[in-house]
């Protein structure tokens, strides 16, 4: 599949569309996901132009891994959870919306179920609020 | 958390307890999932020691993560797949029940709705057949 330069995320890597971003380098950005699982939900992209994880070259993978790494600690401190599951999809029969790779960093709490995915839009000054949190600890780690 | 050398993972890389195994190499590891979300449903582990995503050194991260982009698509075209889905799961309260890290492939067909995760053991014919079909297209791309 070629990879369209007008999906959501490439036009939020643009600018041309806001977003809650807790992170950014060279390399990766990332930001909340507006129909969290649960708070927090967090989705790291890489600034290549991948439809998808098997589309990506070795050198852009392996950086993107280590943010998802470096990040997903970070998240589950700034949101105050108990541990986190990554998720990852390929493909329309796998539940993939937008052709641009994203990994999925979902806090997770024992005592809380997730939402389905991408079902339920989130209110905007929750997803501010989330951001907020997250970002003042990746200031603190990797600022 | 300090790593058990007895979880089960530990024990199928000593070759201790048997496993469907449809890949290894001198980094990484990976067999079916006995309680599989999906036919193929398959976990790609790194021999080094790692109970989760974020205790793992960059070589081996980056290595690991290489190996699934290599094996998922071999993973969907051995099951007759249309998409996969990527999981991993850190901490009790995000599921994670064996404390070596692993990757989960999970093949997705578009009718087809995912089983629980972790709940219902596979019939061994089944997962033996399956890790065949996953076998023979490894062998041919990576063999």
């Amino acid at each position: 599949m070629a990879y369209d330069n007008d999906n959501i995320f490439a036009k939020i890597l643009r600018g041309e569309v806001p977003c809650h971003k807790v992170f950014e380098d060279d390399r990766t950005f990332a930001f909340l996901d507006v129909m969290p699982r649960s708070h927090g939900h967090t989705l790291v992209i890489p600034k290549a132009q991948a439809t998808g994880f098997t589309d990506i070259d070795d050198q852009d993978l392996a950086y993107l891994m280590k943010s998802v790494q470096s990040l997903a600690p970070l998240v589950v401190e700034g949101v105050g959870a108990e541990g986190f599951m990554l998720q990852q999809f390929n493909g329309l029969a796998a539940g993939q919306t937008v052709f641009h790779l994203h990994i999925h960093i979902v806090p997770r709490w024992a005592d809380q179920a997730l939402k389905a995915h991408g079902k339920e839009m989130e209110d905007q000054d929750v997803l501010a609020a989330n951001a907020e949190k997250i970002r003042t600890v990746v200031s603190a780690n990797l600022g």
